[in-house]
């Protein structure tokens, strides 16, 4: 697991005006002083696992190997809660067993998980609220510096487990919902993986679900969210004239609906859960 | 001084938006190419000396000897208040000389201060108005590439402190102050240092005044702040039910008030400065 | 192009919220992981092309040499706007071409620009909507890993250009515009680069046009904006008393309009692009 300069990727909700993420830094550097470090974001909503797990998702794949994802959205901090460290597919992720490693590790070969018991790898005073500083930090900053697992904690398993974004067949098509919007405006929708195969034809195979596959036409699809229908899925925001509101595939494969320099949240006023209908040929 | 990944945190009032932090950092790698910088906060509200000196206070170690702290609030630009480098406990700071430094440097073993009058040290060009990229970060810098002290300036005493924050004796036990609130809504309050002696009591020492001594028993207290009062301190959030109001120990030994899974200052409205009481023992 | 700890410098519109940023901080860190990456700010307007150009122009000076920036304002993404790499001044940019960087290389000299078609040195897989992730961050880490220029594209001409911001000679001295203001509320306005010839003298050169030159007498001058006229140029914030509004030479050399501990945006609701005038000297 050890590098010359091992990678820690830090997504929290701590927010940016508090000093919680600049003190984990600083814990991170003390046990590993070549570690860099990025931050993903912190600017989670206070305690939304799901929006966590759905940024990790999104992200963890473009870091290189034997980066170590530090995930820090606690709402149970202080309470039964197991804390983790994971190692899979070349990453390792340290976090609370909430869920908000369950959508990453979903698309991962099967992991190795050990509870983080170990004090020897912790702050010598542990706090009962900031776990972040005290216990995760600490653990993420050992592995980038080349700790084993198996000297962190003992290993467990029954990860705790967040349902699946909604994604299920129809007559005409295929149901999903809103996931969250990015500061553009742009909505993100569960409707993925979609492909493109030709200019014209794209494949959609099931994120958490491969058996689940539909052949979509990119002229004939429609797409129903609130008492708006779009016709047609466009291959770039440009397609659409400016302030025009349109249907692509996003930069991870999700069906977004944008709008062409503008935001589709203030055009649509979508919030995350609301339901999308993909139609995969309007005059079939 | 020197090291060969030296740390610098910056911790000023310049926000995110503009390109002032940015500038920063590029003067800081073009002078010590080596230097691991960490952000504490650039969200101080503007000109708060207070509460960069309280953000200081909690954050500073955390963080692995001999880090460079870069602080820059500085409402008096330009004008004659001195800029500092002082240097104890392993650490140096570098920040205008308005207090900032001040609650930071009463944990501290004495201090040796320079102030930053060597124009060597510099940047060639030196504006009025932004000496956080002209002054203070090349000071930063040079300190982390491993100069001395006495080479940025000549010594200098009686720097400027900050009144400390309130803690004072009453019949049935302490009052204190709200000092801030973090992003999830939980009250920072002034009365500590609270150390966890056994399961259902804790000894207090004032964090500014060690003379200031009290033993609290958990369950008997009683927290009053504004026409709210709240009945034992809890050793972490899940004591209370989500939604309930709790008094416990925060991550850097004050007095909070939170509410587990929701905001405190919501339910509350609690601002800096607001009078907090802790009676010792409500049956007392 | 190659350094022991190459800096590669981001500007975008991508905000911090998302996970955007740090994805593309992976991607840097996977092709040049002895990067050292500084953000300049990622808060500029969505797609507001100006605000970076801006932005950049009065950051670029104080990197060291063989800084990358890495600059991704992209309202164009997935139409036929070229991706660029630049090189002049012993900096490289990496950008859409869409006059992002015209500012800053209007102070530099004549560059060399390539196109980034060369598809070896993107992502495997790029996408038609995040070509900050697909393109430039790949752009900005094999340059400052140590590629040629010559190994992205080909050599390209002709590079968009913004019209440069207001200034322009009036009978009794120079008018310009606002160009932003910043979070403390200071006005920086278009009329410079002014520098002190004297404690009571100035002296401005247009930034984008070196014959317009003007000598400004700082007691007699008069800087009208809305409907206030502020007599004379200060040195420094605290030449006003707290709450007073004052003009003053900005860090960066541009006529800035402040108040003394205080928000000049609150109190005159100034926007960007609003005029500004400078009267030379007000008995004139």
């Amino acid at each position: 697991m050890s590098t010359d300069a091992p990678i820690v990727a830090l997504l929290t909700d701590f927010g940016l005006d508090d000093t919680y993420v600049g003190v984990m830094k600083g814990v991170i550097f003390g046990l590993c002083p070549h570690a860099r470090i990025v931050d993903l974001t912190h600017n989670i909503s206070p305690q939304n696992i799901r929006q966590a797990a759905l940024a990790l998702l999104d992200s963890y794949a473009f870091f290189p190997e034997r980066t170590v994802f530090l995930v820090v959205v606690d709402p149970g901090v202080g309470s039964e809660r197991r804390a983790l460290a994971v190692q899979t597919g070349g990453y390792c992720f340290v976090a609370p067993d909430n869920g908000v490693l369950s959508y990453a590790l979903a698309q991962l070969p099967a992991a190795q998980s050990v509870e983080l018991a170990n004090t020897d790898f912790q702050l010598p005073f542990r706090s009962c609220t900031f776990h972040g500083r005290d216990v995760f930090a600490p653990a993420a900053a050992h592995l980038a510096a080349g700790a084993a697992m198996t000297d962190l904690g003992e290993p467990v398993s029954d990860l705790v487990r967040l349902p699946p974004p909604l994604l299920v067949r129809s007559a005409d098509g295929i149901s999903g919902e809103v996931l969250y919007s990015d500061r553009f405006g742009n909505i993100i929708t569960s409707i993925g993986t979609l492909t493109w195969e030709s200019d014209s034809s794209l494949s959609l195979t099931g994120r958490f679900d491969s058996s689940l596959t539909l052949r979509v036409d990119a002229e004939g699809a429609a797409i129903t969210i609130r008492n708006h229908t779009l016709r047609g899925i466009r291959p770039t925001y440009s397609a659409a004239h400016p302030g025009d509101i349109l249907a692509l595939v996003g930069s991870s494969g999700w069906l977004e609906i944008a709008v062409n320099q503008g935001s589709a949240v203030q055009k649509l006023g979508a919030l995350p859960g609301m339901q999308v209908h993909l139609m995969q040929n309007e005059s079939q």
